[in-house]
């Protein structure tokens, strides 16, 4: 570990939040050390089009040290954190212990399944770029199974019964892109009935996308269902052994694929940083940003609950929350170490978007809506300008053109088959 | 099964041979079924650049079905062959038996160890695409285990070695791109002494790439050596524990990365066909490309032996032969469908070429020699002309350019986490 005399910032987390906050801190006169387990930066928005095989996994997945080559303060650590003790001031992680002067916990979040162990079990998540590619292989596997290799229309069915669960942005964007990519599946398959095809959107409340007005909801819905998506709402789920989902009213959806977009959680490791958490797992932090009862621990992003006064909820779990937390982060650790006042965090709030399918979208920020092919020319510049590097922006650029234009889904190679017995070759 | 008429040719195996044949064929009035355990294309040449972070594997894996849009007579079906009974005429797959009319062998090569099993065991194999991110994920998680997480400099001079065995066109590309991956690693690892890390290039004759000629031979190793990569000729290998190289000699290499592209035979299923194979495993062929003493079986590509008359050895196991063969052999199907008489497979040798890192390659066509950067160009626009997909083209030409330029290398992600216990995350 390095031994300095400048102070030494240790950042759990590599994320928008993480990487933003190394950035911004880097300029100043301190020693940083950046941990992760993985030793990217994953584009977690656009994780629903590696799953559904338009972009490649290198395109949303930044190397972390390319950020930091002319940040020689700046150093990448690879490793799992594992606790915090706050009174050594060290961070644990599977690779040894780490001092710090100060530390930033920017962790992140994962799949909460709310308890329900055999959805957990036989479900996919979708916060990591190995469950997105296990989606994609396994989606793609699904048809190669049904087509010629099943003699039961039965089995069949239950084999190209593809359902999401969750009508947040991540659910709507997984069902529309999933639709799309049985339309190109439809033009190879010669012999394959594709009346048998059918894509699922599960939403327990009656309404998808609840931060918008009722109109954006609607329109997300008609889209949906024009593309043929089947949007069951007020449906909750109860039970998955891997062949049925059940449903709370009793309804059995006979399927093999289950991608759950339905809730987030802190990452366990928020649990043992020796602090109080939510229901969520989340880290509760006071309005400067650091952990209630330290003066040298902050938390940012999706593993922190950030409460505003007269709000009902903490800030939601997106990008934005996480990125302007990061520069407060930044100043507040510099007024520490120069004795000043810390600053409180005001959340702009920059509005929603999501896509629903190639070429369109719906956006709204307060009163102004959106709808339709020009929200989603909005929604491409936003991403774009977002995504790490410009070289990836003009592959992801030409993939999404060819994507418009002509249904074209480059990435469509199984790479991990899952066995019928359930073992990998 | 398909129940057909049209006479019913099975193909077994899609690379270059495989779907050479089944678009030719295609376009005949026969039935065709392709099988292959994998859903892709792989063009294999270009491995060595998924291996050291310059493609996306999906840059170098075409879906199978793709080609195929518009001959509704090609079923693809995806299976792993077992063997075949010549005497019922079906190939045995794990999905099942498949009736043929005519069957074609051309499944392809894999490693081979020479009976070497303790480096059979402990080498990188470079013929398939989870192979090659084997070898990615695999070296680039040494750089991070040497960084600061190992304070023996003997066991960091160990991760940092890495060892190409092969002085063929492969070992030669991936040993000059591995010494380009160690030059971008360095703008980014402020703390590593890379005086400690190394390339090595093992082979066992005093020759690289032997169909050269002397002073193009010297050529590339004049290059390499300039790359830094340390070229060791006669030099033989021996075994392997995964920690150390032993060669003949008695010298020891301390190294954890052994990439073995020394040797290739045919994949084990082609011992199951009935016939007479080599040493290699290749099935013996007559002239006419099929399988000796059968009328309906023939074998194309790396996976059969083809024996001009007065030549020493065999054709060698590269793309060319194996899309020239499909050519005739699909002419000589038609031929056998038709009672006339088939046609003698004449190889038309166009030359060898390959890269010595970017930038750089030779070329030799008889008499015609070519080396340096125009080399280079010509071999880029002969597999770029040779990808599959009018798009890959242009995504694979950007990052070529980007890395000629920048030393770009967009793939640098560890997706596959091998742990120091050897168990996977």
């Amino acid at each position: 570990m390095p031994e300095q005399k400048k102070p030494h910032v240790v950042i759990v987390g590599a994320g928008f939040g993480g990487i933003k906050l190394a950035k911004t801190l880097g300029k100043e006169d301190v020693e940083i050390t950046l941990v992760d387990r993985h030793n990217f930066q994953l584009f977690a928005p656009l994780l629903y089009q590696v799953s559904t095989a338009v972009l490649s996994e290198d395109e949303i997945a930044y190397p972390v040290r390319s950020f930091f080559r002319d940040y020689p303060n700046v150093e990448f650590f690879m490793a799992k954190a594992q606790g915090v003790d706050q009174a050594r001031r060290v961070l644990l992680t599977n690779h040894g212990e780490i001092p710090y002067d100060y530390l930033v916990l920017a962790a992140g979040s994962t799949t909460n399944f709310f308890g329900m162990e055999s959805v957990e079990r036989n479900s996919y998540g979708m916060k990591t770029l190995q469950e997105a590619l296990h989606i994609r292989n396994h989606v793609l596997h699904m048809f190669e199974r049904a087509n010629k290799r099943e003699d039961s229309e039965e089995e069949r069915r239950r084999m190209l019964t593809f359902v999401v669960v969750g009508g947040g942005p991540t659910g709507i964007e997984e069902a529309g892109a999933l639709s799309e990519l049985v339309a190109v599946q439809k033009k190879e398959y010669h012999h394959l009935d594709f009346n048998e095809v059918s894509v699922k959107l599960i939403e327990a409340t009656p309404h998808v996308l609840p931060m918008l007005t009722q109109d954006l909801q609607d329109e997300v819905v008609r889209v949906l269902r024009g593309k043929g998506v089947d949007v069951m709402l007020d449906t909750q789920v109860m039970d998955n052994d891997g062949n049925n989902l059940k449903l709370k009213d009793g309804r059995v959806i006979p399927t093999k694929t289950v991608i759950w977009a339905a809730g987030v959680k802190a990452v366990p490791f928020i649990a043992k940083c020796g602090a109080e958490v939510d229901r969520g797992g989340r880290i509760i932090t006071d309005e400067n940003l650091r952990v209630q009862g330290s003066d040298r621990v902050f938390a940012i992003g999706d593993c922190a609950h950030f409460q505003l006064e007269g709000m009902k909820r903490p800030l939601a779990t997106i990008a934005p929350v996480a990125t302007q937390g990061a520069l407060v982060c930044a100043r507040n650790i510099m007024h520490s170490i120069r004795g000043e006042a810390l600053e409180a965090f005001h959340y702009k709030d920059l509005g929603t978007m999501a896509t629903i399918g190639r070429g369109r979208a719906v956006i709204q920020n307060g009163s102004f809506k959106m709808k339709g092919f020009f929200a989603w020319v909005g929604w491409m510049f936003v991403h774009l300008l977002r995504l790490s590097g410009a070289h990836t922006n003009i592959t992801v650029c030409l993939k999404w053109f060819w994507n418009l234009f002509s249904g074209l889904r480059l990435g469509r190679i199984i790479t991990n088959i899952q066995l019928d017995d359930g073992k990998k070759r």
